[in-house]
């Protein structure tokens, strides 16, 4: 399996570390050898394997690019960006990179420039595995549609809760269910800031704090006001539940003022939570209400004890009842394993492989 | 698929239920048409099919059998046990039945007479779906290479935590990653007389309401002593972890008058909880260091909210780092689906079919 990479931040380094580290298990259980054919990034530029088989993952992690300049051993520069990428690796070898990694930093509003590149690699017969929110809440339709008309597909796992199998678990361990609503917290900056508010931390310095270790952006509005958490709800409702919304029909009931207000008035035995949620609701138009709102959780909720750095889903079924999934601190290389999780079912689905056997 | 039950009490009804709710599902989704070819119980006697189609899973339901004294219609008495009807569906047909669903009552120590039924059922070329613990504790590695020799599967998900994606999980969401752990609560009687004992309420009171509602037998000391728990963490070693224990070297640190003083000593914002933990120790002679005991859990932790009813377990994995699932209260509909999802993935795996598509 030959990939590119567009985006080679925090996630794409742990993604190399993991293929790297995975060699022998994906060699001897999945007859899997991933190669890299290319990588393009928006600052540090790019770069293209010399070789049509592509430069392997442990020559990736010993070049440590784009940290030091030198590329990895058999790559030449490559300027453009994933478009030209794509076009790039069809041109030079007879046979195109077989999958489009596309882990751009996004605007999660238009899903730009990530949903250009898995338009076009869908377009030039690529399958697309992308951790970016926007082109799935914007377009999972036109994506699934665009791929099986191109016999390709597009997976998306590490879009929510990094990569805690969501999508995955849905489709491989709950055959013949129906869910019929979900809950979940899955947004790491507000969840991040209730559970300090919660220990009684002020507000300020604990966005501080949070901006400090990276979960915060340096505006943590989008966070603290549901948008985060309405993209992501976005593709739950329309991959696992059937609906066709986007990430304006999700209602947001949050925001810094009320965070703190709830907070300090939550009775005790209770604890305040952003969350997301969509039911079923047969009187509106799309089917379905979604909604991130804060709510006022009682201690024995399996949502109440998600604290700091922890991510959480809850899935009503009607085979299973209630089914939670928590994620223990999340981090990019979480991310990477969502994503070689998705190459691996790629793999198996396209050489008709069975799943992973118990080891016995 | 043609269908053999042994044993039809409570899961064995729901299984009936919720197979004949999913047909038009399972027949669109899967073109998959599930058929009974014949019951046996220990207490109210069996019946097989008269054609050999078998009857269709509405009919059973229809029935009402063993409550209603009718066999469902189509069915003609039969007197044997499972071993006789394993025979007996060879010999109706020319096509034996494709499956054994083993859910009799069995000894969990010694796993009879379910082993024994297992061990038929493959070696007249049957899969087999067991929700029996002692047969999978005891002798995994021996059924699943008589199955292999055979060409048929032995699959088990309702044997932890009823239906809920555990082996599943594992199996088919979390490829090429190494469980290293786990720690669990998965005994129900024991987790709710310790929720109940920390919501203050008599011992005594306690362990007769947990018998009023079924979920504890009449004398609970299997599950307070950790014996079902033990059988349960000896099936995730041994299938998840590589492992090859026996129950008997589970250590249990775990009874009635531990869980009293424990309660009772807890310090503020702690529970005590009965948690089954597998750890790799390669100074162990085994590999690996199972166990069963209570634990004082501060309530952050993610194991500390689940309450009566529920059941988790938690996966400490080299990809995903700490992954949780937790069980809404569990029911016979729960191992029935678990159940029913196993036979999914053996006619998906037998026709080379991919898995459950995502609704898009």
């Amino acid at each position: 399996m030959r990939v590119v990479i567009a985006g080679y931040g925090n996630v794409g380094r742990e993604l190399g570390i993991l293929l790297a580290e995975k060699v022998p298990d994906l060699r001897q259980r999945y007859g899997l050898e991933i190669m890299v054919a290319g990588v393009v990034t928006g600052r540090h530029g790019g770069w293209v394997a010399r070789s049509a088989t592509g430069i392997a993952p442990a020559a990736l992690v010993a070049a440590d690019w784009p940290s030091n300049q030198a590329l990895p051993e058999g790559a030449e520069p490559f300027s453009g960006d994933a478009l030209a990428l794509i076009q790039a690796t069809l041109l030079q070898s007879s046979v195109p990179a077989d999958v489009l990694i596309e882990i751009s930093p996004t605007n999660p509003r238009t899903g730009e420039p990530a949903l250009s590149y898995c338009r076009a690699a869908i377009a030039h017969g690529m399958h697309v595995v992308t951790a970016n929110k926007g082109p799935i809440a914007l377009a999972h339709r036109e994506l699934q549609s665009a791929a099986a008309a191109r016999g390709v597909k597009v997976r998306f796992e590490s879009t929510v809760m990094d990569g805690t199998p969501v999508i995955n678990l849905s489709e491989f361990t709950l055959p013949a269910t129906e869910i019929s609503g979900i809950r979940a917290i899955i947004n790491a900056t507000s969840n991040y800031i209730l559970s300090g508010l919660t220990l009684g931390q002020d507000f300020a310095e604990t966005v501080r704090r949070a901006q400090a270790i990276g979960i915060a952006e340096a505006d943590p509005s989008l966070d603290l006001d549901g948008w985060d958490a309405a993209v992501k709800v976005t593709i739950i409702a329309n991959v696992l539940m059937g609906a066709a919304i986007l990430p304006s029909e999700v209602v947001r009931e949050t925001d810094a003022e009320r965070m703190r207000a709830m907070v300090a008035a939550a009775p005790a035995g209770h604890v305040i939570k952003q969350v997301a949620s969509v039911v079923r609701d047969s009187s509106a138009a799309s089917g379905i209400r979604a909604r991130v709102a804060l709510e006022e959780l009682a201690i024995d909720d399996s949502l109440a004890s998600i604290g700091q750095g922890k991510a959480a889903i809850q899935f009503h079924t009607d085979t299973m009842g209630d089914l939670t999934v928590i994620e223990g601190p999340g981090s990019p290389r979480q991310t990477a394993f969502g994503i070689l999780a998705d190459l691996i079912t790629i793999h198996r689905q396209s050489t008709g492989m069975p799943e992973k056997e118990a080891q016995a």
